[in-house]
């Protein structure tokens, strides 16, 4: 009876433990909206707000850290709880580096604001959508314990991927015919690569979560 | 008499902990060195062989992660040692990361090895030099729960900033003046950023050691 009371107020902090990361993914999932959407209207207000978000994605990944060392010490859970946790304090950390990202993207894009535009963005905009995509269904997975949306997840970053590339290829060509554009290209390349690498760290929460349902570790398996 | 003999076998599976993440150091060091040497001697063969080590180092992280995993469940550390052991978790996805930047490095090095030079390199290998001591000084903090040197860590990262962004303002006046040298251009500046990534992961990890230490969280108030 003691056992199931206590049992039952663990299953309680787990779930608030999941909330807590679904919040914390939603900060960084309007961050990557808001930081291109901030490139794309020429809006730099919109920049400083997602500069200002991030702090608060900072204190969140600290606050979880905290409550999952507490669950370790208090709880002492074994097998599937144990592995959900200890996935849950690695999956706080890349979220909290997908934030800084995105605030370096809202950076450069406060930075390009005060120039004329290079080109109208057409592919940075899917790329962040795509992007946003996967942070949010890496996360529905992670809390679901839904392998084959993880799995859908870490196929998805080829397409990020691909755009990158094309992206890159594209402003080579700009700068390449015409040298004045060769910072602001430089400027957009460095946004497609933080994307790029928030969409990494995207897969690697997925593959983390192929590992807390099959229990093997697909990671460096998969290309 | 049998408490303290758990208390000593656990000090032995720490103590095992700690040297195996130092060896998985030591590889993502011979991977900075060698990969910008690679560069700077024209080395291909050295490039091909520094990608090879980054499944080493995977392995070496799938394999401390099991472990920690299981001191978790089967030690129920608590207090100082759990603390040790779920940062080694962190850790150890650190230098992962840290692998799969050196073998970008080799990859770009491989193909610079096919053009002619863009300019002798001498910022790149200090830098390098620089990263690599970070790591080293990391790991060293996080073993001997060294406070005062992840502090230097964390100071020295300015160093190896300043460094990235003299080394692309440097790249942005070469392609300015000469379009041909854009594409070359482009993949030292990647070499740069790379190199720039592991000194951030190897703040991390020095983060990570002052908060053990300290059992307070210094992580996003140094700027």
């Amino acid at each position: 009876m003691i056992h199931e009371h206590i049992s039952k107020a663990f299953d309680n902090e787990l779930n608030e433990l999941r909330q807590s990361i679904l919040a914390m993914g939603g900060k960084v999932e309007l961050m990557i909206a808001n930081s291109v959407k901030s490139l794309v209207d020429r809006d730099t207000p919109l920049a400083e707000r997602t500069i200002a978000l991030d702090h608060e994605v900072n204190t969140a990944e600290v606050s979880i850290d905290e409550r999952c060392l507490e669950l370790l010490a208090l709880r002492q859970p074994a097998a599937r709880d144990l592995r959900f946790i200890t996935i849950a304090l690695k999956i706080v950390t890349d979220l909290e580096r997908m934030g800084d990202q995105c605030a370096n993207i809202a950076k450069r894009a406060r930075e390009m604001n005060e120039e004329p535009p290079l080109k109208p963005y057409i592919d940075i905009p899917r790329m962040a959508h795509h992007t946003e995509v996967m942070v949010k269904e890496a996360l529905d997975a992670f809390v679901r314990g839904d392998s084959e949306l993880a799995i859908k997840v870490c196929m998805d970053d080829t397409f990020v991927d691909d755009l990158n590339i094309q992206i890159q290829r594209e402003l080579l060509t700009f700068m390449i015919e015409d040298p004045t554009t060769i910072s602001r290209a430089m400027k957009l390349n460095y946004i497609s690569k933080s994307l790029e690498r928030i969409a990494d760290h995207a897969t690697n929460v997925a593959e983390m979560v192929i590992f807390m349902v099959k229990g093997k570790d697909i990671r460096h398996t998969i290309a």
